[in-house]
């Protein structure tokens, strides 16, 4: 079956989004920094046609890899209307994205293959509708952090994955916040390292209590 | 030269101490499953006299290393006087220890190679007693969290190791609150991973401006 999983970027310092986040500044003061290692991948750049070049290490198969799997997205409400006033008129999923809100709205296609479904029934209907768009492939939970802690607590999640960039933000949103941390534990799956960026995979499953 | 390193358990949540810390309860509420991977090493329980046993792989690798390079160490007061009630007669140090404090006392030498000295005149003191006792080995800045932000801030510390537990503590002390995100830079040296741990190896700089 496919699998349910979030991967996020983070600070050394535990930060998703950096401080004084906002509408207008929807990664915080220095957010952008925690993904600086993706814009300078080839696959990132085919994905939202920023034109040739960029690297294709070991960073750039994690990226392709990340593409090619997720064939849903779920998005909180806030993420969304922040990505409506900042996408390109090419939004860069290029799948369904199911976004979890109040607000009754038709979908919304745009061009290159992403649709936005607006999603009024809970986090339970969102996901059985984004497995069933992705078929065979993942479905991925984006963010924001609210969100992704509500489908961690409800045990929903098979995947977590995080990329920790070597910097500091010294405030901002912390994933963890949103989290009981006793619903979930972890295990270990996965490290790949470059300079850049580490990635650390993980399974996610109740506590053995 | 030799080196100044940090070298610090960390759970997936951020903490390198549990919730509801203090003296009888020094790691916090949890804080032991951080270094539980650690518990299970040959080179551990050898340091320790635990008897005979435990894991050879790479995590006891890489506490026999961190062992090995170690010929001085420097702590906080608070964290001397939470050792003080609770280390077994052989310290488990077994080199040169230098404990930042206002009490004005005369070397503790305990059996098996550990010897506190008391250094009430600051950081820079006691790292400079620290170089010397080291020799050609490293210096340890051992913690707590308040004396290891001190020496980041201070420009004073070349390497940073953190060692991930795949756990959640939902609480408790956070290194980089004790530290200036502008004071310093990381840049990844090395990962070695086991499905018990991750060691993340940064290298410490100041910020390029």
């Amino acid at each position: 079956m496919s699998k349910v999983f979030v991967d996020l970027g983070i600070s050394l310092d535990g930060f998703i989004a950096g401080p004084n986040g906002g509408p207008t500044n929807p990664l915080g003061d220095g957010g952008l920094g925690i993904h600086a290692w993706m814009f300078a991948q080839q696959a990132f750049r085919d994905h939202l046609q920023l034109g040739p070049g960029g690297e294709t290490g070991a960073d750039n198969r994690y990226v392709e890899a990340l593409f090619a799997r997720t064939g849903a997205s779920i998005l909180g409400k806030r993420m969304f209307e922040e990505g409506e006033r900042s996408w390109p008129e090419e939004a860069p999923f290029r799948t369904p994205v199911f976004v979890l809100t109040r607000e009754v709205r038709t979908p919304w296609e745009r061009k290159g293959g992403t649709t936005f479904f607006f999603v009024n029934d809970g986090i339970q209907s969102a996901l059985r509708q984004a497995r069933h768009a992705a078929g065979a492939r993942d479905v991925r939970i984006s963010g924001g952090a609210r969100t992704v802690g509500q489908y961690l607590d409800a045990g929903l999640v098979d995947e977590l994955s995080q990329s920790v960039a070597p910097i500091l933000l010294g405030g901002g949103v912390r994933l963890f916040d949103a989290v009981d941390h006793r619903a979930v534990a972890f295990d270990l799956v996965e490290t790949i390292a470059s300079p850049a960026i580490t990635h650390l995979r993980y399974a996610v499953r109740r506590p053995t209590s």
